[in-house]
């Protein structure tokens, strides 16, 4: 593919998007407030250390710099440039810059893909221009780029009127302009430094998952915050994902569009498919990356990732002057699932040593007593994390942070402990002026107001803790090619597919004639169940065409031929080939397991139990395919209704690993099946007391109607 | 009861409380930063205009104010006192203070109820010494009330040293000191204006209650806002929580120790009773009030309150300038279940006449456009509420809601749409400096950095208005007093006791012996279900006590001595009366009813699914009793298995009339039966289809313990 090749081939050439040593603008404007103007004035504010060289046909000079007629005037081949012209004048630009061997070039300009049939094909046009050489593209309608620490500003981002941004180590990638220019106010409003900026436009070449992985190259980005709208190239964005767990880079994630009005707005709003937000869900824990609701959220979690402190075995000791912080705090933190062990019997009775009225448990709570001695402050948080041992610390000073007659008495107490422990995440819940918060924070300490945004923020530090630290999962199982028929196969077919994977059913046989139903029943073991075999009726039991429970060689007879009957009443053009005899499985749990090929991500699995269970409660997993056991029988064990499968109720645990090893082998059966499969429902599954198997009762495998 | 007696009686002199004309301070400190002296200074500098009479026999003049030796002392009776003497000098100057006939006293000494069993006991006294004259005391162990309307700081809180709190009409009430200083600061640097402050220490006297029932009563409180650790007397509370509703003040709450850990802090740090979450939830949700889950979401909810808004049917027009904050606001709007309905095609095509490309489904998307021609704000605006009929505008204009080219031109578009609706909400989201935030505040907009946020506040404002106009309900059912006997009674003992108060079960007869019960079983019709009949076994099934199914009369027989024999084995000391022959339902859905008496709330109503809907996936749901069918029947449709019971897959819709007859009459079994009554379990019970009942299966009475 186009894209991994120029992913691994060329990070050096990209990341002249970021660190352009000169840009050419395109489309120069003397007008500061221009679109092809702010730029230039950005950079010249902010001082950009490149070279900036402006084209306009009808200006020596723009904004106080020497101004070129044409791309092929300008005086060297420019690392990136930014063009600013009119949409029907943007190929033939394009084309003269790749030519000339310009690395990337930013399109500012509107009137593409996103406005109309027409604007698509003109995009088309650039795009082919720009890949004859090799010149990568972000945008058309792209708001550009800003990176605060060199002073790049190829972006005509009018946020910046309430305030340059800060030099950071977080990058933030925005799908959409409008937003994107949010999150850049709102990161410098809380004092959020950045790397840089992205904001991706209709991403004709440069997509979402292109630019990730041009941050996790960027050597100056240490945290990466996705804003997304809609995924257009699922392969590229999970590779980058991947690669930034492997750099030990956490990604906190916005993909908005969860609600069905949002979803619509998002379709209205972009040419993206919003994709089913459970799976988008999965997608996004399987990598590590956290999934953030609100953007004060992703900026609150993005900020307290700069510590780079990531405690897999992330446990929370707090400390703090209001019993009732102490409470706030535990209370978040269980909803969060973050713990909050309690403190060893020895620490706890060295804390009452200290202070007898203390409360020693965890949260610590020094009282107000510590406005008496200071020094109660440093002994209880070193005390937390000596003898609690916590990843994570929590102080809860309120107000005190920031007094006049205590705060400066309270850092000298917190920052020789900070020095102490530098592998732990310490953070601080207070209130004080910016320029007390900034003496906190660098003694290392994040300041968050609010004591629950501090208790989530500390929680999703060890979900990338996790991630980075997850052990080799399990290869999935390989199958080879599984050859589906072209149409829509029976359920014996579908089994015997199945079957060749390694998936189980109970046992049964198809038969053509009523003898032979009862030749096959005797030799299953009665009870036995019948079904209509027919390749032209999917959902037998809406036409009444299961009969459960049948008992013995007349109620076989009778039962064929009553299912015989129903199927020509209820689907007179429906080809028969008989009847399935099955045996009837008693003493198991139902389950679901099935495959569903998602628009963006391919075939994903999904567990649950049996039928009130999904239809009624959603009690699912999903999980993309293909995975391992292990992965299968974590998946198993999430969901809300697993007490039932490991023994609820006085009932037999279930035969796990055997319905783990089912549900991987069917992740696999839906990758070898290839894109021509759209969903398996294996409905139900038994899963028989423990050493007793998991066998399919129905399966239903669909195939895609050809795109 | 004292309390309701005085409640009822002096809210006069109960105004004292937040707005004395004079108050006596009783350890009055000549330093400032003693807790003696902050109050005098903060009253000082806040201008406070009633009498300071600073009490103090060691100095004629405390912080340029005349003091005077003792209480006797005092050239007048003051309306309020503040104690700040050491806690064993309290019971005698609270004597002192309420013979002079001083209405309230506000006790910061601590050492008392909170510190140890002596503290107990000089509490009591300090109580009745007070409660002689009719003086009323908050605390001890408080820190006190602060009004920043009139300048009354009877508090030596030291948060105000980061800033002193506007005045306005949000009234806070923390049963927390510490908390109570933070959330006064919280307040403060969110610019929300407050009427008073008070925090309740060990509520001796006033509980939280009472000091709400003050701020119902406070013409200058328009929203009251509860920062709660543990709930000391329901009565009360419950009383002022439903005349704040009666006078459409809105409270929103915090009650912390939801989780496991925080309960347990909770309890450690005060004296109180935690509760069961759920049945606060229960309790809050009954009488109107908006539980908050942070902090922070508690102040932006009471600050929007104040607008007084409350639309009952709240619906969420978004006029936004980035499509990405329509779906950001969709999905928060969904979440809390606020609806955005599409606007009417008509609208749609107005909008578009306005701007062929803006998005106008709702959320109304002006795109970038807006800032080349900004009367679209005004007209977009104004169509969302003329043609929409939205109760609720939401406006997104990030930064270019304080951006120096637009910011103006923005207000101006804005504030004719404002004045012309004046019943809407309308709230923006935006950044902009404190000055230009202040300048939309004025114009009669809330604003909101965060849209989420923003979202949800505005969710709060609907369930305010629908609990202020909720209609009235029907009343509980009227039992006579239920005799229970002193002992847990039989099955057959329990089922005939909820016989007569209507809630039936399967027909069922007592048997003394195997004949009898072929007899019973005859006439109630096979297949039937025999259960051990004994006072001394409650839990049947765990020793084998219950046959299901049995068929004919032969079983019958034999089934009788299995359980006799069955029962002398497990059981050998019990009393057997017999074995009890019920019909076997069938067809039926199975759920549980129940009770529970809850010790704060007293006797809740359980509704949940049958078996593993209530024991794996917790799925019930909890109200206080008495209550009458209506809510019954709104509880049972709210949980998430609600379909199984509505007609879902397939099966017949059951008998929700009868069931909600049952739980409702339950409900008033249980208030009926008086606080001896400890827990009835209705399990199974059988919801019949529509039109046949809902019947009890099985029925445990448990009597309380005596205490």
């Amino acid at each position: 593919m186009t894209h991994s090749l120029a992913r691994t081939q060329s990070p050096s050439r990209l990341s002249a998007l970021l660190s352009p040593r000169s840009v050419a603008v395109i489309g120069a404007s003397a007008d500061a407030l221009r679109i092809g103007g702010r730029p230039i004035a950005y950079m010249l504010e902010r001082g950009y250390a490149g070279r900036i060289l402006p084209v306009n046909p009808k200006r020596a000079e723009v904004q106080g710099l020497p101004a070129y007629a044409s791309v092929a005037a300008l005086p060297e081949v420019p690392d990136l440039a930014i063009v600013a012209v009119a949409a029907e004048l943007t190929p033939a630009v394009v084309a003269e810059l790749a030519e000339r061997g310009t690395a990337a070039a930013i399109l500012f300009t509107a009137g593409f893909a996103e406005a109309s049939p027409e604007g698509a094909a003109l995009q088309a046009q650039v795009v082919a221009a720009a890949r004859r050489h090799g010149m990568r593209l972000l945008g058309p309608n792209s708001l550009g780029v800003v990176n605060p620490r060199n002073g790049f500003f190829g972006s005509f981002v009018s946020s910046v009127e309430l305030g340059m941004p800060r030099a950071g180590r977080v990058g933030i990638v925005s799908q959409s302009g409008a937003y994107g220019g949010h999150l850049l106010a709102a990161a410098t409003a809380a004092g959020i430094g950045l790397s840089s900026v992205v904001m991706t436009g209709n991403e004709a070449d440069l997509t979402l998952g292109d630019v990730v992985q041009v941050m996790v190259d960027d050597p100056d980005t240490d945290v990466i915050a996705l804003y997304s709208e809609g995924i257009r190239e699922a392969e590229g964005l999970v590779a980058a994902l991947e690669a930034a767990r492997r750099a030990r880079k956490p990604v906190v994630m916005m993909k908005v569009g969860r609600s069905a009005v949002g979803s619509a707005a998002a379709q209205s709003h972009t040419a993206s498919i919003a994709g089913n937000d459970r799976v988008i869900d999965a997608v996004l824990a399987e990598l590590g990356v956290v999934r953030a609701k609100s953007t004060e959220q992703m900026l609150d979690i993005a900020r307290l990732a700069t510590r780079r402190i990531y405690p897999a075995s992330n446990t929370l000791g707090v400390i703090t002057v209001s019993g009732g912080a102490g409470v706030i705090i535990s209370d978040a933190a269980e909803d969060v699932g973050l713990p909050v062990p309690e403190m060893p019997a020895a620490a706890q009775a060295h804390l009452r040593s200290l202070l007898p009225f203390a409360s020693p448990r965890n949260p610590v709570d020094t009282t107000a007593q510590f406005m008496n001695d200071i020094s109660l402050v440093g002994r209880f948080t070193d005390t937390l994390v000596t003898e609690g041992g916590y990843r994570s610390v929590l102080g809860f000073f309120t107000y005190t942070g920031g007094a006049p007659t205590i705060a400066a008495r309270l850092r000298e107490q917190l920052r020789p402990v900070r020095e102490r422990h530098p592998d732990r995440l310490f953070v601080l819940s207070l209130q004080a002026s910016p320029e007390q918060i900034r003496g906190y924070e660098d003694d290392g300490f994040s300041v968050f107001e609010d004591p629950t945004r501090a208790t989530v923020a500390i929680e999703a530090m060890g979900r990338f803790g996790r991630a980075f630290e997850a052990a080799q999962k399990q290869p999935a199982p390989v199958l080879p090619a599984v050859a589906l028929p072209s149409h829509t196969p029976t359920e014996a077919q579908a089994k015997r597919l199945l079957a060749e994977a390694g998936i189980e059913s109970a046992p049964e046989r198809a038969c053509a004639g009523s003898e032979a139903a009862v030749v096959a029943a005797r030799e299953i073991g009665f009870p036995v169940v019948l079904k209509i075999l027919s390749p032209d009726i999917l959902h037998k039991s809406e036409i009444g065409g299961v009969l459960l429970g049948v008992a013995d060689e007349a109620a076989v007879r009778a039962g064929y031929a009553t299912l015989i009957e129903r199927a020509g009443h209820a689907a007179p053009d429906a080809r028969i080939e008989g009847v399935l005899v099955a045996k009837q499985l008693s003493g198991g749990v139902e389950c679901i397991l099935g495959t569903q090929r998602d628009p963006v991500f391919g075939p994903v699995a999904m567990f649950g139990l049996g039928g009130i269970f999904v239809e009624v409660m959603k009690d699912v997993v999903l999980h993309r395919c293909p995975f391992g056991d292990d992965v299968a029988e974590q998946m198993i064990r999430s969901i809300k209704g697993a007490p039932l499968l490991l023994g609820a109720r006085g009932k037999p645990p279930s035969d796990i690993p055997a319905l783990a090893r089912m549900l991987s082998r069917l992740s696999a059966f839906a990758v070898a099946a290839g894109p021509s499969l759209q969903s398996i429902d294996l409905n139900p599954v038994f899963a028989m007391p423990a050493g007793e198997g998991a066998f399919a009762a129905d399966a239903v495998i669909e195939i895609r109607r050809g795109d």
